[in-house]
């Protein structure tokens, strides 16, 4: 990786990786969490998800490049310390403990399509900065969402 | 884990963990960086950071219990993540990948005290709640910070 465009493509290809594993790892987290409300939230996410990752390959056509992945060590550690979270809580705990690992992730793809999409732009990259700008967008709402979750859940 | 205490608790010890690794590594973030600005808000960083672990200390200490880490697996992987960019990128884009990484270690504490200052709200934690929101205020500012190197870098 030498210049902008290596980061932006190396980046690219590490959140295409991470939205991957999350359609593979966010129905554990479902049928992990109590109540239906919770539930509801994870399958509409995951829903998201799984439309993210259509995008992301239309991202990479616009680029001209294929769409591939590429290991994201991040990733692997915020499902790793979310299974471990599953196994580990229980009663009162559980849900809360699953939604701030939900809120985790969540923070983490903010950040990769925060930077992702300001590297497009400079690149001159412009189809690639609206479709990444509306997947962050996305992002943001699914965060407070699982806030106001949160809130209800421990009140 | 079985109330919302026990998940504050076990999130306070990840998070604990978390900001020493950080204390252990960000000197080789600053090593990697090229540029004396970029070099500088590291090394500032690196400082505030060495006093979170002590704010934190104060924050097992308001809750009644010893300040101890738990292996935290999402800085695991976002370390790891941190690591490979400074060994496969060069050049222009090193900078640029580089405080990518950083924002997104950023983002994660900003999950995590997120999280933590309203469970502590909830259980009547009130100095750990300032405590842990000067925290949580002073990662939001870091990360603007970075953004703003961040389009500076890339410009």
């Amino acid at each position: 990786m030498k210049t902008l465009q290596d980061v932006f493509l190396h980046t690219l290809q590490d959140i295409y990786y991470a939205e991957n594993q999350m359609v593979k790892s966010l129905p554990e987290v479902e049928e992990a969490a109590t109540g239906s409300k919770l539930k509801q939230a994870i399958a509409d996410h995951l829903e998201e998800t799984k439309q993210h990752v259509k995008t992301l390959e239309k991202v990479f056509k616009s680029v001209g490049e294929e769409a591939s992945g590429e290991k994201c060590d991040a990733i692997e550690g915020l499902i790793k310390e979310t299974r471990g979270l599953m196994k580990e809580a229980s009663g009162d705990g559980k849900n809360a403990a699953l939604i701030g690992a939900c809120q985790a992730v969540e923070h983490y793809e903010i950040a990769r399509y925060g930077t992702l999409r300001e590297w497009a732009k400079v690149l001159g990259h412009n189809e690639a900065h609206d479709l990444l700008t509306g997947i962050l967008d996305q992002e943001k709402a699914a965060n407070s969402k699982l806030t106001n979750l949160a809130v209800s859940e421990i009140n």
